[in-house]
This record gives C-alpha cells, structure tokens and sequence, in this order.
C-alpha cells in the first residue's frame, strides 16, 4: 500500500488533530496506558527503578527503511522491534516507549492506522507500553522515531567494550540476505541477551545492524584483529539465494548485507566452551555460532579466514 | 542561513557518516558523555532513579518550527527548550535527552554544527547531557526529534488532572505575539515549575504552547468552564504589535498565538491568595499572574470576560 493519498477524505489531513489523536488512541488499544502514565499530559510519568537504565532511539522513514512492498503493520512492528534489539544488545528489558511522527497531511489514515495496530501487537508481544509521542506536520514525509526505555534485567548491562585477546566471537541466527524479508520479520533477541549478559564469560555484547563486516569494529579490543572463519559463518537462506543471482560469495552477504538484529558477542578466551554451548542449547532453539576469535593485530591471515578488509557493512549517508 | 546547499562538498553527505558522527561528539563537547553513559554504544546507560520519572518527545522541522530567519544556533536551543518547557509542566528536572534527525544529504554541514552547538550550550545552561541519537537520511528532510527524560524535584510531579471548580487560574510571564521572536528566545519555566509542584495548593499544572484558548481545556474541572478577565489576561508586547498590524484586540492574540512556554496552573480556591503570590515574588522575578477561575459551566458570561468560544489555539494538521 501506498503511504500517501490524493484523495483528501482518506488522509489524515481531513481528520485533524484532535480526532485522529482519538482515532491513535483506539488504534493502540491497550498498548497505551491512562494518562499520566500514558498520552495526554505535558510529559508520561514512568515509575521509579532500583536498576540502571538504558535509552536508545532509532526511526524508520519511507523509502529509506521501508517502501510500498511492506504492508504498515510490519513497518510499526519493524519500528519497536529494531529498538528491542538495541535494548537486547545490553542485557536489558523494555520500560516504555515514545514515537515521534513527521507526516505530510496526505497520509492515507488507513496506512497510519495499519502501522499504529503493528506497533500495538508488538508492544503488547514484548510487553512495552507506548507511553507518549508526537504527531508533526512535515510535507511529504512519513518518518516515525521510537525512543524506548529500557532497565538492566539481572545485574549488569553489557556494553561493547570489554573483549579482550583471546576472546572467542560468537553470534545468534544466521546472517545476510535481509532485503528478502528478514529485516521486517525478525525476532530481537531480548530473551537470549539478558540471558547472555548473566554469563560472566561474556564480555561484551552487541547487535548486528549494519552488517558484521562493519559493527564488528566496535568490539575489537585494542591490538587486537577478528579472526573469523569462513566455514564458520552461519550463512542464512536469504544470503545464499541473493548469492546465486548475483554470483557473489554468500559469505559476503552473510558479513555485509546488514539489518540482521542478530547478536555478536565476546566470550572469554578462558571460558568452558562446551559447557558454555549446552547451556545455551538448553535455553533457546535459536543458533549460537561461534565464528572466531580476537587475535593480536600483527597474526597473519590464515587460510579459510574471512577477509573483512575488502567487505563493508551498510553506509549511512552516503 | 538556508539549512541546505547545493555545493557538495559544503554538505554533510560529502562527510560521510563516521566523520560526520566524529564532528557531532566535538561539537556537543562535554553536552555529552563518554560511552556507555553517552554516544557510542546499543544504548545510552542511565543511573537508577529513586523519584518518579517523566518522558516527553517534541520536534523541530523545517519551515513548520523554524525558517530560514532563525539561526541554526537558536534552533538547536528551542528544539531542546520545547521539551524542558514540559517538564517544567510537571514540577520536573531534566535526567537526560536523545536526539532523532532525519536530514537530506544536501544540509549545510555549517548549519548543523550551529545547530549542535546551540543544543550544546542550552544542555549545559540547564545540566541535561545529550546522551544519544540517531542520524538518518531522508531526503530533502531536516526533522530533528528530541526525547527528554527526567524526574520529579519534589515528592510528586503534578498532572493536568486535580484542578475542581472555584479554582483560581494563575498564569507565568506574558503571552502572545511569539511569532516576532519569543518562539526561539523563551525561558522554559523550570524552576517556576519546581517551586510551583512544591506548593499543595497547586492542583493542576501545563505549559501553554498552542495558545491558552486552546491549552486550558486541559485543566477543566467536569461540570465547569474557565472564566477569564480580559483586563487581567498578561499581554506581551509582541501581542500588542501584532494587534496593531491586523486591529484584532491584543487580548486574542495573547490567548491564541500559541508557543508562549509559559505555565498555567489551578490554584485551590481556598488559598491564602496574598501568601502564595508573595511567597513566589520572593522567589521569581517572572510574573505571575491570577487570570481568573474556574467556574461552574452554568455561570452566565459577564461583561469583561474573556470569550473563548471565539478563540483557538494553534491547530496541527490542518
């Protein structure tokens, strides 16, 4: 569908403010809550926490995230989802949610109620309430940014640094190939990061959304290189099929295709692997992989090892 | 300055997205901090809190907030003044912001360095670090969302709900005429804001923003209506220049213009007027102001009364 509409009486233009606010209110159901502590104040009043917070803010905007091929609710669930996965990234858990909204008055009201009934069900899926927001006219444009609030769920939150020498890299899911519908179907792996974040061999933890040819960067311990084996890399379905039409390595798609919301983390060199692996299996069906390791900078290449230097991940404003 | 160019390399996508993101951490400059606590991780970490949180989320885009009259400088500032000005509504202190852009490849990289070190220094006039954000393309866009979180000062935050009839209705600085230059250059109330949530005969607390015709219907007790003298309404004198443009009386500019960032609140009927307002005199050298009460919705209207059914305030999505 569509975003925009040439027919006024289908637009939000012709609803206005206060109505659709009304409408937006019916549409989340009830994924909002009552005012303070929902929409209809200055600010929505959020409970007190003994445990450190997190904050984390990402968008989609039309044609840039998303285009007419996905319906509205995915793009709503798409909206959360990839913030969870930024909260999952941490160790943490979904507080409360805000959604600012920049939209011409040409908006089709049944897309923004499509998208606003996707955000609910993924809201009450993970249990977040959206709590506020804003709606602002901008001609033309259809841009949504969440901000989700989030608290530790054990004792720590996990961070991207820590990872030292030695220490093995390890990652849920498979990768790449996400144009062909992962990057609106994923899961964020929420449950499998805070129970990552309780295991004290785990150092440093983060989520893969640029692809991990480039976000790996942001792990590697000072001195060090990833060592990554090819072999090792668990290529998704989508990445072999984009291989095969365009000839290029899967494994290339696997590391740079982006928008994977899988996570990669560091584990101690010193760890009980196996131990480490079985207990993992008995909690989630979903894959862990260990793909590597971080090596000192100055260890040559070896054979089988994946050549990051030649690969990128995906490039904001470019 | 116009926000855009079309000489590439004085744009932001001649930058490139690493650089760029380099150049925000040295403009925002101790605005914000290291990582995990600032820029640079999954999440920005947040310390517990033992108070009451509040959140709110507000916009500034292009030819909708802001014109090529404002410097980018000023729109930073207001961008994050909009936001404090509703946590003052609450009796609330900043926490923490994250900021959204949606910008179009072609923005001026000198406006946007204007435009953060605006937000800088009003971050580090009211103590707010910016903790994180997102950067995201969109063509011919410059959408910038801010999410503010903080936390009560007091024991309580104070909502729009509580006000009852025979409340007094007492109202911060001078409205109207915001248009010729208060909308960028206002004070958000906060210490007003404080000081007002401390005072148990403050029953119900907002900021004005689109216009106190349109914001006060927020504070009506059930079975009510706000009388208003027209002779007490504070009048700005931006208001009264724009009422001797177009000849409308300056009293429905003052109630209508809408982005006052002032406070309105309901003061319990039973108050010790005199105390209350001397107590604030000796705290503030704004003006405040008690514009009339609410009364029961069956009160005929007086000679002298402000008559609101003909006013409105500022409508989005028009």
């Amino acid at each position: 569908m569509s975003p925009f509409t040439r027919n006024k009486t289908e637009s939000v233009g012709a609803l206005g403010e206060r109505r659709l606010i009304e409408k937006i209110r019916g549409w989340l159901g009830n994924a909002t809550l009552p005012a303070p502590y929902g929409i209809g104040d200055d600010c929505a009043v959020l409970p007190p926490s003994k445990k450190q917070q997190v904050v984390t803010v990402d968008p989609v905007i039309y044609r840039r995230h998303f285009d007419d091929r996905a319906t509205p609710a995915e793009v709503g669930a798409k909206l959360l989802k990839r913030n969870l996965s930024d909260l999952a990234a941490m160790g943490a858990v979904p507080t409360a949610a805000v959604l600012a909204l920049a939209i011409g008055a040409n908006l089709r009201t049944a897309w923004l109620e499509g998208f606003y009934r996707g955000l609910a069900t993924t809201s009450r899926r993970y249990r977040v309430p959206i709590v506020g927001g804003d709606i602002a006219q901008a001609e033309g444009a259809l841009t949504a940014s969440l901000t989700l609030i989030g608290r530790a769920a054990g004792k720590r939150v996990v961070t991207r640094s820590g990872a030292r020498i030695g220490d093995w890299i390890y990652v849920t899911g498979q990768l790449g190939g996400s144009l062909l519908g992962h990057h609106l179907r994923f899961t964020p792996r929420l449950s499998e990061g805070v129970w990552l974040a309780a295991q004290k061999d785990v150092r440093a933890l983060m989520d893969v959304s640029d692809g991990l040819a480039k976000d790996l960067y942001s792990l590697v311990p000072s001195g060090a290189r990833p060592q990554l084996r090819s072999d090792a890399i668990p290529v998704s379905r989508g990445a072999q099929k984009l291989a095969a039409r365009d000839q290029r390595p899967a494994v290339d798609h696997a590391v740079s295709d982006g928008e994977d919301y899988e996570l990669v983390c560091a584990v101690s060199g010193r760890a009980d692997r196996e131990r480490f692996e079985s207990a993992w299996a008995r909690h989630f069906r979903t894959r862990l992989t260990c793909i590597g390791r971080f090596v000192r900078i100055d260890t040559p290449v070896s054979a089988g090892e994946v050549n990051l230097g030649n690969l990128h991940g995906y490039e904001h404003l470019r």
